[in-house]
C-alpha cells in the first residue's frame, strides 16, 4: 500500500460520476480502517456511492479491499467440500437450522458464521441460543474440528473477519447509506469470501418483510453478489424468494427452533420444507454433489442425527424443553372468508415488540416471545377462530404489538383467490 | 425548536430526492451546531444535497436557520443607508479597497466584513494588513462608530455571526461537498443577512481563476443568491464578471494595495476602474441613490479622502511605504506577437507559491510577495520584453512558482484577435 491519496480527491471522483481506480479503492478502505480517512469523509463517499453507483470492477475491488482488511479462514484441509448459505434476512426465516445439518448429512460441510438480529428480522444465533446450554462462541480450531467431526457448525463470526466492514456498517447505519447496493453486496460478500467457502448459495428475500422491497432491486443485489463471488473464485448462486408473508408458521426464537425440529422430523410447514430442500439442492450442486437428493436424508433421520450432534457439540441439549413465554394472547379471525394477505413486516414488528428482537445491539431478547401463525394466505378461515397467538414475558408490551398488527391481514369473501408470488421467484447464477 | 427528528430520516428524505420540511431544516441545522447531529451525518446530508439539490424554499429556510444560529447586526440607527458587496473570489480582485471608500464618499455606508485568503485567491484582510499599523479586529461598537464617522469599514467578521456556517464550511472542505450550489449560496447569504445590510451587490466571478468555471453554474449560483436576498428583504443584485485572466496588473497583498491607491488617485488599470465604478453604481442604486455618479467622487479626490480616513481609523498609516519583497524575477515575452491568453488560475497559484497566499488557515502570508503583470490579453508584445515580474521573500520557492506558470500565457502571430469575454458578462436582479 505504498501510494497515498487525498480523501477529498477520491470523494470528488465518485461525486462527479467517475470510476475509482483500484489503487484509490485499496487506499481509501485501508486508510478508513486505520482511521486516516475520517468518518465524515467515508460518510460523504458512501452517499456518493449510493447515489452514483459503482461498476463491477469497482465493487469487486472494494470487496477484496474489505476482505484484505482482516483474517481469512481456510477450509482446504477438510476431508469434504464446503458450502455456505447467506440469507438477506426475513421474518420467520429459520431455514439455516434444518438446512445446515441436512446438507452436512449429504456429505458437504457447512460453516455458517451468523449474526444476531437487529430490528424486525431475527438472528440465527438468537434462535439457537434459546436451546439450553448452546453457545455461539467457538475458536477457529473448535470450529474446524466440529466441521470435520459433525459436518455443520453455526457460530458467531470472529472480530478478525473484515474489520473494515464492521466499521463501515456501523457508519452506514447512522448516515442513511445502508441501502447502497454496491455497499450491501460488498459487505455480505467480503465476509463470505473471508470465511473461505468454495461454494455459496444466496437467499435474497423480496417483499415487505425483507430489506429489498421489490424484485427489481433484489435482482440487482443478487446479480452483483453472484458476480462478486464468481470473480473471487467462489461458485455462487442466488435465489430470489418471497418475503411478502412470514416463512412458516412461527416468528420468534424458541418458536422457530421448535418448527425447525419439526422439519427435521419429517413434518413442518410446507414452505419451510420446500425452501430448505431447494437451498440444500443448490448447495450440494454448488459443492459438486448434484447427484445427492437431500429429501432422503430428511426422511430417514440422518439430518436429525446431525442436528443433534451439532447442538451437542456446542454445549446444547437437543432433548431439553425449549423456553415458553409467560403469557399468550390470541388474535381471532374477524370474519368468514379467504385470508388473502398476512404482511411479513407487520408480523415481524409485532414479534420484535413482544420481545423476540432487539432495538439496540446490547439489548437482550426473550427466548419464548414471538408470533404463532395459524393460517397462511390462501386459507379458508372462519370468524372467531384463532388466527395468531402472541407470546411474551412482558404482557405490558402486548398493546404495542397489537398496534403493529393493524392492517396486517385481509379477509376476502369466500371464493376469492389471492394473488401470491411463488416461494422461489427467480434463480440467478 | 420543540420538535425533534431523527437525523437518518432527514438524510434519507434528501437522498431519495424528497423535499426537506421547514421543521426538518430548522432542526438539523440547530442540532448540528449543538453537536447532536454528528459530523458524519451532516457530511452524508451535504453530499445528498450536492447531488440531489434543494428548491428555493429549502435553500431559503436553510439560510435563515444558519443566520439564526448566531448574532445579527443592526445598522438601522445609522444616519445613512448601507450597501454591502460580496465577491466570490478571484485572482487580483482588490476591488473592495477602492470601492468601499468610493461608495462611502457618495453617501452610502459600507460595512464590509471580510475574510482571509485560502488557496490561490487572496483575502481582502490579508491585503489591508500589508499597510503598516492597520488592524482587522474591531468590536461591534467600533465598527458602528467608524461607519457613522467615516462611512466605510473593512474588518474581520466576529465569531458570533452564523456559527453553523463556520462549522459546516470546515466540514464541507474535507468531505468534497464545497461545490454544492445551495450550500455555497446559503453560506454566503446567511452571513450577509446576519450582517444586517439592506442592499447587497454580488460579484460572481466566472472563469479559470474563479470558483465557478463556467457561466451556466455561475448564473445558477447568482440567481440562487439573488432569490435568497430578495426573500430575506435585502435588495440584491448580482453581476457575473470575467475571471479568465487576473483583474488588474497585480496579484499579491501590498502590490494590490498600491494598485488600489492608484485607482483612488484617478489612475490604475482600466479593468479595475471599470469594475469599481460598475459595482459602485449598483451599490448606490440598491441603496436608493441611483442619481449619484461615483466617477465624480473618484475624480475630485473625495474617495481618496475616505480611504485615508478609513485606513487611519483602523490604526493604519496611509502615507507609510508599503512592504517590498526581498527578491524579484522577470519572466520575459518568448516571441513577438499578440498575447491572447493569461490564465488567472495559473497566475493565482504562482502568487500563492511566491508567498502571497496560504495553504492552511494558520499559515502567515508575505506582504510583498506576488506577481506584477506587464501585459494583458489583447496586447501586442515583443520577444525579450518583461511580461511578468515575480516578487518573493523566499527565492527558494521561485521554481515552484515558475512551474505553475507553465502554459499560463499564449502568444499568437501578429494580427490575431483573442476571443475575450467582456468584463461584465451578465447582470441578474
Amino acid at each position: 500500500m505504498g501510494e497515498s491519496f487525498d480523501a477529498v480527491d477520491v470523494i470528488v471522483a465518485k461525486r462527479d460520476r467517475g470510476e475509482l481506480t483500484d489503487a484509490q479503492i485499496d487506499w481509501v478502505v485501508d486508510a478508513y480502517t486505520r482511521g486516516v480517512v475520517a468518518e465524515e469523509q467515508m460518510a460523504s463517499l458512501a452517499m456518493a456511492i449510493l447515489l452514483n453507483g459503482m461498476n463491477r470492477r469497482e465493487v469487486g475491488r472494494w470487496t477484496s479491499a474489505m476482505t484484505a482488511s482482516g483474517e481469512r479462514m481456510d477450509f482446504s484441509r477438510l476431508s469434504r467440500p464446503t458450502a455456505d448459505k447467506h440469507s438477506t434476512g426475513g421474518v420467520g426465516d429459520k431455514v439455516t437450522l434444518p438446512l445446515a445439518p441436512l446438507v452436512a448429512a449429504c456429505g458437504v460441510a457447512v460453516p455458517q458464521l451468523s449474526g444476531r438480529g437487529l430490528g424486525h428480522t431475527g438472528g440465527t444465533l438468537d434462535k439457537l441460543e434459546s436451546i439450553p446450554g448452546w453457545s455461539a462462541s467457538l475458536s477457529t480450531g473448535q470450529m474446524l474440528r466440529q466441521l470435520e467431526d459433525v459436518g455443520a457448525v453455526v457460530c458467531a463470526a470472529g472480530e478478525g473477519l473484515a474489520p473494515a466492514d464492521r466499521k463501515l456498517y456501523a457508519l452506514r447505519d447512522v448516515t442513511g447509506t445502508v441501502e447502497a447496493i454496491p455497499l450491501i453486496a460488498s459487505s455480505i460478500m467480503s465476509k463470505k469470501i473471508a470465511e473461505g467457502t468454495a461454494a455459496l448459495v444466496l437467499d435474497v428475500k423480496v417483499g415487505s418483510g425483507a430489506f429489498m422491497k421489490d424484485v427489481e432491486q433484489a435482482r440487482e443485489l443478487a446479480r452483483t453478489m453472484v458476480e462478486l463471488g464468481t470473480d473471487a473464485g467462489v461458485t455462487t448462486v442466488a435465489l430470489l424468494t418471497n418475503m411478502q408473508t412470514p416463512l412458516g408458521l412461527t416468528a420468534g426464537n424458541a418458536l422457530e427452533v421448535a418448527e425447525s425440529v419439526e422439519v427435521l422430523q419429517g413434518g413442518g410447514p410446507p414452505d419451510v420444507v420446500e425452501l430448505t430442500l431447494t437451498l440444500a439442492r443448490e448447495m450440494l450442486a454448488a459443492a459438486g454433489r448434484e447427484d445427492t437428493e437431500p429429501a432422503d436424508a430428511l426422511a430417514d433421520g440422518r439430518a436429525m442425527d446431525v442436528w443433534r450432534a451439532m447442538v451437542r457439540a456446542q454445549g446444547g441439549d437437543p432433548d431439553a424443553r425449549l423456553p415458553v413465554a409467560r403469557e399468550s394472547h390470541q388474535v381471532l379471525v374477524p370474519a368468514d372468508g379467504v385470508l388473502t394477505q398476512l404482511d411479513a413486516l407487520k408480523v415481524g414488528v409485532a414479534a420484535w415488540r413482544l420481545g423476540a428482537g432487539r432495538a439496540r445491539k446490547e439489548d437482550p431478547v426473550q427466548a419464548g416471545a414471538g408470533v404463532q401463525i395459524h393460517y397462511k394466505p390462501g386459507a379458508l378461515v372462519r370468524g372467531g377462530e384463532p388466527m395468531l397467538t402472541l407470546h411474551t414475558d412482558t404482557p405490558e408490551k402486548l398493546d404495542r404489538a397489537l398496534e403493529a398488527l393493524d392492517g396486517a391481514y385481509f379477509i376476502a369473501p369466500e371464493g376469492s383467490r389471492p394473488d401470491l408470488l411463488p416461494l422461489v421467484i427467480e434463480r440467478i447464477a
